[in-house]
């Protein structure tokens, strides 16, 4: 996925505010997307947008492009995106998840053009002339209108959610914790009822409770570690208990 | 689903910038979630951040807590965000997608709390210590921090991302038992982290201890009742060790 995600071109057409340029880049770079075009910003200096955080060189090597037609020459599909409300839409509309996965293929294949239009007023009509199809956004109908970097950010993740390269659940380094076994449990519970008895909690010879107490020991779940720990704890509040007699 | 949602709370925690404040809120607006609680903001003026186009109701109904403790103690699930690179975490780590099905089971029982640190640092390893898992956004390992904004968008909408299609279920004939508050839990670490200071499990005043003793009870999952028995046997213990003094 990683080879394939260089084939796709991250195209903001008429953009008004640079730090939003900037926000789109950092998002580009937090998800492996290098390629950005920018057709016919508002401000020249957007390259100087502080929101690229940790994503300046990326930035930097942005294409400037006249128009859309320039930006997206070399694509062998053209995306655009929206956000609710936009009901003249012409084009055919893709849910993001859906149109995602199309565009995940056409990217083994050949270049792929992913637009995003101004903060004002999305991608035009005629913006929207050069593209095969649009994909929405799953905002609510009363508040469509998305920040153009959050946007962004949003449409990448969905193309690199689930991805092989995902970490392993666990954090690394970090041993999967084995339950206890149920003998480890058992001292355990035994231990929490001699507390339990030294402290007053239950009176002695109380089998129902010690039964309760089983089950409520056992709903804990513990992994080896964490019984162990319990355990060292409860001795020492039984040392204390028996101290003080 | 749209329900559900009301059950989620936002928790923008130590965050410096209030145009990250606001732009959360429009992300929030933009899918539909509507509370938002603020945890010691760097700035006070933050209802006014222009950045919540759209959201400005939202964002004047936000809540602000004295602290973290605070602002979860009604919420039965907690969950904390990272980005890549943050090796040292004691949690258990979940995909973002893998951890929003959980949390979505949860919305349709209670509150659930979801956590985001501030810009330059995260969360700390303190804040973390309320969580009962953490959720990584599959960013690179290169580049793993994200804008706060972006992130908070990433994350609501892999919430509703295919809501149409997702039809509820629930297990028949499966009782599932509410999970405990974090104010329950809370209330449960203190009672044992006294009755361990007191029996000299624990020294005085050593927060790393607290902070794995926090850790260590969310790792029980209690349900509520569970939580109350814990917390009953603790309370008599803490009275037995303090008469036998």
């Amino acid at each position: 996925m990683t080879g394939d995600l260089d084939n796709l071109r991250v195209v903001l057409v008429a953009t008004r505010n640079p730090l939003n340029i900037g926000a789109a880049a950092r998002a580009m770079s937090n998800f492996g997307v290098r390629r950005l075009r920018v057709v016919n910003p508002y401000e020249a200096a957007f390259r100087e947008a502080r929101s690229a955080v940790g994503a300046s060189a990326l930035l930097a090597k942005a294409e400037q492009c006249e128009n859309v037609a320039e930006a997206i020459a070399d694509c062998r599909l053209v995306v655009g995106t929206t956000a609710a409300g936009r009901r003249e839409l012409q084009h055919r509309l893709q849910r993001l998840d859906e149109g995602v996965r199309a565009i995940k293929r056409q990217l083994k294949m050949g270049r792929v053009a992913l637009l995003f239009g101004s903060e004002r007023y999305g991608l035009s009509n005629q913006e929207l002339s050069h593209c095969h199809w649009v994909m929405r956004i799953p905002t609510r109908e009363e508040h469509g209108s998305m920040n153009l970097g959050q946007a962004v950010a949003v449409c990448l993740y969905e193309l690199v959610r689930g991805r092989k390269t995902a970490p392993a659940k666990t954090a690394p380094g970090k041993k999967q914790k084995t339950p206890a076994t149920s003998g480890e449990i058992e001292r355990l519970t035994q231990q929490l009822f001699q507390v339990l008895r030294t402290s007053g909690y239950v009176k002695p010879r109380t089998v129902a409770a010690e039964e309760k107490l089983r089950r409520l020991v056992r709903r804990m779940e513990l992994n080896g570690n964490d019984a162990e720990v319990w355990l060292g704890m409860l001795r020492q509040i039984a040392w204390k208990l028996g101290a003080g007699e």
